[in-house]
């Protein structure tokens, strides 16, 4: 994953965040999503570290890095995006849709650190945090339902950014059966159709026509069809056996 | 937002899931980005409806339907998704990733309803639940590190499908069959099996399964299952006369 992408350069920073159980969910996502820098910046509880919401990111959590404010934080930073659910909110910086932001902050991954600050459960990032931000990003979220929980929203700005989708291998497909093998399962069917005497009732060749074209739409796997062939021919051998 | 984009036809069904924060939690996700039919399968604490985590959806999380069951809770349904952490396990189903995903599910929305179902904490979906899927997909996660918290999960979804930046026109589809008319047919298969003796030959109870899950993976639109059915139950009645 991620030969081009410096995922290394990114930090996530948890300002003034209250609740250690959404911490440790933070940590869980940035790992996730192959992120292993997490900051955090005045915590509400000391004891933070041990949160069990961290399910196999504890050693991520455990070392990551305390600092008494956002500009200590930030320091080595060459970009500093700031996330709010608000947007009615009266902001002094640009403003991003997170689709938006992501090719911005991956550009900036390729040659320089990026933080990305989330703020605390009820406020979000003040004002004097958003002043050290070069730009704010949002998630698009309802309108009548702005706010996230921290975690989902740190889960959700990390697959973007990370977006591991485009270089993926991506998933494997099974093989489509070929024309012979949709043919030979129509006339098996097309057999088992006359002996029950179903194509005796629905009309000759336009029968025929629909039973071949019903067959083409289905969009068999080349294993589907021999599964489904075999289970006709076991049908018609019982329906000719009883003539 | 989300003027073409029907997300009135996507429903998230929880299945079997055990902790009420996570049921809430991922009732917030989904109100956060436009969804609102959440549907639960044998949850854990009957109690969950009350989940705290449920901010600004707990009239959602209220008003969920609950089923004993995935087949009930997806009868309506046609179109079944899947998801899974696990890569490596053994799966029936195609596999997508979730930009891969979306788009597809977009698509569907337009013309049909949508279910999209996540497992337990621990197990995730059974396979048995799989059975009931079109197909399967997964949010592309660090391969050390793939198993994301619930709530997360659903998040990222959900944002991932509204994408309400980048809505795609839709096209037209022909209607598909809802789970019902998958059952029916799935039913009437199995009884023609059972005369003919190949299910007999083909061992018992995952030979059903097997005929379950090829049902669903050929994408019946309801015009080709009605079909279908008609021909199935043609051949049953002549097996079954002449015995």
């Amino acid at each position: 994953l991620a030969d081009e992408l410096q995922l290394e350069n990114l930090c996530v920073v948890l300002v003034s965040t209250r609740n250690p159980l959404n911490m440790g969910a933070a940590a869980r996502a940035i790992s996730n999503f192959g992120v292993s820098h997490l900051r955090v910046v005045n915590p509400f509880e000391a004891s933070f570290r041990e949160a069990k919401s961290a399910v196999g990111a504890a050693e991520l959590l455990k070392r990551s890095q305390e600092f008494q404010s956002v500009v200590e934080a930030v320091a080595d930073c060459s970009l500093v995006v700031g996330t709010t659910a608000a947007r009615g909110r009266e902001l002094h910086q640009a403003m991003h849709s997170l689709p938006e932001a992501a090719p911005l902050i991956r550009e900036h991954l390729a040659g320089g650190r990026v933080a990305v600050l989330f703020g605390s459960e009820k406020r979000g990032l003040s004002n004097e945090d958003l002043n050290y931000c070069q730009w704010v990003m949002h998630i698009p979220t309802r309108e009548e339902h702005l706010s996230m929980n921290l975690g989902q929203a740190v889960a959700v700005c990390m697959y973007e950014i990370a977006r591991m989708s485009a270089r993926e291998v991506s998933s494997e497909y099974m093989e489509v059966a070929n024309s012979a093998e949709l043919e030979r399962l129509t006339e098996v069917l097309m057999e088992n159709l006359a002996a029950s005497g179903y194509l005796k009732t629905n009309a000759g060749k336009s029968g025929e026509e629909r039973v071949r074209r019903l067959v083409r739409r289905l969009q068999f796997s080349s294993d589907d069809a021999e599964e489904l062939l075999g289970m006709l021919r076991k049908m018609a051998w019982k329906l000719g056996r009883k003539d």
